[in-house]
């Protein structure tokens, strides 16, 4: 089924202690088109400014699974920038500079021929934002967003409005703490299941991930990555393996759901092994039931 | 098969955000006794001072599977004595105060019929003295360690020369970052299962645990706990778990031990429901198969 991403292109710049890339391809919706796009064709909904260079969407647009019509290139605004860096356990980072630039202008419509889409990720975005771009997708069977703690801190009434008109909600350990004031994270789930109509998947890094839908609860430990070098994106190629198998297998039933996070945490576990997209582009649909074939191996007990 | 566990008891005050619980009974050899218990019969090795209440063990004893025979009540000495208050979350407490007393006097012999224990697990101890109580049962056949923090950094050559004598160690997560300079935890357990007879675990708390033997990993999310009270004592009843399963299947193969990761999980999530073993002295093998019937269907992706 038509699969639709909203979310931030940026130009990123990474330190990690191995070493650095500057001036990379990143962004939410990058990192969750190429992560879906393994499984499903992804419509592409993003803004950049004049300053990005010719080639530099390249890996999206030579990725015949991606529909770039979508994209915008914003006359006289500049492309969001990110540079960030990691600590030596690569769990924590510090931002050392963000540029929100054409991120934080007016919105942008979808394209006409995108509103028919089945399948809809909201990533990252001011939650009014995102209610804005869920009215023009009316006739969407299944819509998840993604959230970030500023928005629970500083917009949660926005926060709270939305959460009825979603499916599904895929957060971070933190955050889902943050929204409920819940220091037991399963109870945290439990409640946020209640705010929205179907799921939520609570994403805790290195260390797996719980889904909670309805009274029902899947948890997945996190592939054990030997070969770790840059984190940034792993959440959005995440949740884009997880809405690239749902849309694909056109299902979001508790069995679906399930799979879907396997999916998702192989993805992930690909895309952490080098900077930006140059591992993810590099891999096949082979390679990631290969490594599904492991893990789920390695979790039998 | 006969199974040993050498180990402190102590007199517990646990300060948790629902409440405390002062002078109960606690250390690791108690916990662990309690929770292997459920699978195997267990032989106690371990010291109190005659400042010990005489009812104080009467859970211990009351156990039928557990053979208190070593036992030893010190005249003069004094029991060992911690109060530890845990933070909102649970996850991180303060040691508000700790007197080892008799734990750091002379070590204690293992009653003569106990030698031919086969299965042996020398909890938290100075590796010198688990060296030491190693030496009394020479005819084990599986031997497992536990570890902390002090030890790797205050005593790590006596730790090195011990690893190569024993079977597994169990240890957390950070204290196998600590023991390899690895930030990354499959390096970290790979390396150290290089540095042991068999096999490592690697406890993450409520992240669950990951398995080493040799080349092969398992790995397994912790059962997710809606009911945590007090979290003292649940990775002494995961080392429980683990040998008192593999102790009763006589076998450590890798299968054998990635099924004692399940019942190790298991026993842990009931011993932190209330304080001391007000929880797990309640429950019995069929609780266990059931949570563990549920945990199963939980991991499925």
């Amino acid at each position: 089924m038509s699969l639709l991403v909203t979310g931030s292109i940026g130009i990123d710049t990474v330190d990690v202690p191995s070493g650095s890339a500057a001036d990379v391809l990143g962004g939410s919706c990058v990192y969750f088109s190429q992560a879906a796009s393994c499984f499903s064709p992804v419509r592409l909904v993003g803004v950049v400014g004049d300053d990005c260079p010719p080639d530099f969407l390249k890996p999206l647009h030579d990725n015949s699974q991606i529909d770039m019509a979508g994209l915008e290139v914003r006359q006289g605004s500049k492309t969001f920038r990110w540079h960030g860096k990691y600590h030596e356990n690569l769990n924590q980072r510090d931002t050392i500079a963000v540029q929100l630039n054409v991120l934080i202008e007016k919105g942008h419509q979808k394209p006409s021929q995108f509103r028919d889409s089945q399948y809809v990720f909201l990533a990252n975005n001011p939650p009014a934002l995102q209610a804005d771009l869920l009215d023009q997708v009316n006739s969407a069977k299944v819509v998840v967003a993604d959230n970030m703690n500023l928005y629970i801190e500083n917009d949660r009434e926005a926060l709270l409005a939305l959460l009825p008109r979603i499916d599904g909600l895929v957060l971070n350990d933190s955050e889902a703490q943050q929204l409920t004031s819940q220091s037991n994270l399963v109870k945290a789930g439990l409640e946020i299941a209640q705010m929205v109509k179907s799921f939520v998947v609570i994403k805790k890094g290195e260390h797996g991930c719980v889904l909670f839908a309805d009274e029902n609860i899947c948890v997945l430990p996190a592939y054990p990555a030997l070969s770790v070098k840059d984190p940034t994106g792993a959440g959005d190629c995440f949740a884009g393996g997880m809405m690239g198998f749902l849309a694909s297998a056109n299902a979001v039933d508790f069995s679906s759901l399930r799979k879907s996070l396997g999916y998702a945490t192989i993805v992930a576990s690909f895309a952490i092994e080098d900077f930006s997209l140059d591992r993810l582009k590099q891999i096949s649909l082979d390679d990631i039931n290969d490594r599904l074939d492991k893990f789920r191996a390695m979790s039998r007990f």
